[in-house]
């Protein structure tokens, strides 16, 4: 059981991990190499698994990352406990580290955070990531929460929905003008298009629905890795593209993009993962971001 | 030498390590496991090295990320001379694989691109990654070219000069007024302050500087890895930041940002580096690069 792990020794597992070496932790934490290594032995005895691959840099186990991340919410209701009795000074504010994917960063997120109170100072700690990341992220305790797609509860975290992000296909008129002058589902196959990288499925999905299954979007395609590049990139008729409504709108309005099927459009739904865990700084994040959600997305 | 490596056996390298295991690779080169197991056996014999790290999925050893640029690069001219040869048809688009550090890809590089003529058709694939990732990436052979603000030289790839992207430090007027009234060097150690991530240091350099070397900024210190959500950060008041010029100037116009030290400006060089290779394709793209770089940035 976690309770019986000496707690100690737990630390110092997080030290080798986060240091990358046992000299460097034992540098850290202001001990012998030895001490170290002996230390994440007994641990390993312990829990009757091993716990570090010894690379360099050293490598947590499946196993080692649960201990990991273990370790890692204990500093973290530690530096709480500490706050609420008011030992911790204005030099030491509170990290809330969360990953969030490019679109929602882009877009809604960072007003979430302008809500949250200066009061306790908290730090945020944002990680723009896809879901595959995302996943790691949480279950290695790198980051409390998580804005993603994915609706599968990570172990050890709680899932919420936020509500549905709208996708747009545009592109901008002079592109339309010169590569979709004719039937959609024709064109479609051989007008170049703009991808966020090899992952991003959205636009094959599109083109899929649009042509009845038969084939993707063309192999003329680039790939733009940013929210706003890929904007930028579809404004300046690289390609065509599954724009997020709202950044959609403003240039619609203003005659730099053109809708390409109005009616079709695509919903992501996002979620809000975060850890089970009862910190107060968290809470107040999480409540922000929910509340700016709802207002930003679609429900 | 690398003229004496069987080819066969180097493309059988450069599928496993693409496709991640020995099985799939197999099923993509159509031949069996034991063949492609055999194929790299052969190879590493050959060469007297270990190429492959045989983990889940595998990597390259250093060793072998030698082999499998050589084989990126070998796949990449004989693509150019097919399309020269009018050996490709419009389906194959000769792909361009550029690393592009984050500010620069908000700012001026997609400008380069719609440069570049639509015949033949290239397709772009951007990366945006920091310095020490750039590096292992031309190293790879993963992208064939990088804006980077490395001087070095990547090994087997040449470097030439972009100009300068100069920071200015700025905060939003309500920001200022809260937090930096009254003298620069007392206010910036304590004020909140916004930074990419754990590697930009460019903020406590300004610090440092203004405070002349008396430590580095505040604790209370936000991460936000986009360029454009960085800016995004400083103009809603989560802290201050030192902001491309270029993103800075409009919003300093408009009255959303104040300069904190107008005097004190940051310059960060900025390099194209790109493999050696004789490609028609990527000698197009370093000139429209260095043509936008040159009216973009500071010379």
């Amino acid at each position: 059981m976690m309770t019986d792990l000496p707690l100690d020794h737990v630390r110092t597992l997080l030290a080798v991990v986060d240091e990358g070496t046992f000299d460097a932790a034992a540098a850290a934490l202001h001990v012998t190499p030895s001490a170290v290594s002996q230390r994440v032995k007994a641990l390993e005895q312990r829990t009757g698994r091993v716990l570090l691959v010894r690379t360099k840099p050293v490598r947590p186990t499946e196993s080692g990352e649960v201990v990991v991340r273990f370790a890692r919410q204990l500093a973290r209701l530690e530096r709480d406990a500490r706050a609420e009795l008011g030992m911790s000074g204005a030099r030491e504010p509170t990290r809330v580290s969360v990953a969030v994917n490019a679109d929602s960063l882009a877009t809604w997120f960072l007003g979430a955070l302008t809500r949250v109170p200066e009061e306790p100072p908290l730090s945020f700690e944002l990680r723009r990531e896809d879901e595959a990341h995302t996943a790691a992220l949480l279950r290695e305790g790198l980051v409390m929460a998580a804005v993603t797609s994915s609706p599968d509860a990570v172990s050890g975290c709680s899932v919420r929905p936020l509500g549905r992000m709208r996708y747009l296909a545009a592109a901008s008129p002079e592109f339309a003008g010169r590569h979709l002058d004719g039937p959609l589902r024709e064109a479609l196959a051989v007008a170049p298009v703009v991808a966020f990288d090899r992952r991003d499925e959205l636009q094959d999905a599109f083109v899929r629905r649009v042509r009845r299954g038969r084939g993707g979007a063309s192999a003329v395609r680039h790939f733009v890795p940013t929210s706003e590049g890929f904007v930028a990139a579809v404004v300046a008729g690289l390609g065509w593209g599954l724009v997020p409504e709202v950044q959609a709108d403003p240039l619609l309005s203003a005659g730099r993009l053109v809708p390409l099927a109005p009616d079709r459009t695509v919903d992501v739904p996002l979620y809000w993962q975060q850890w089970k865990l009862d910190s107060p700084a968290l809470a107040t994040v999480a409540e922000a971001v929910a509340a700016t959600a709802a207002e930003a997305l679609r429900g």
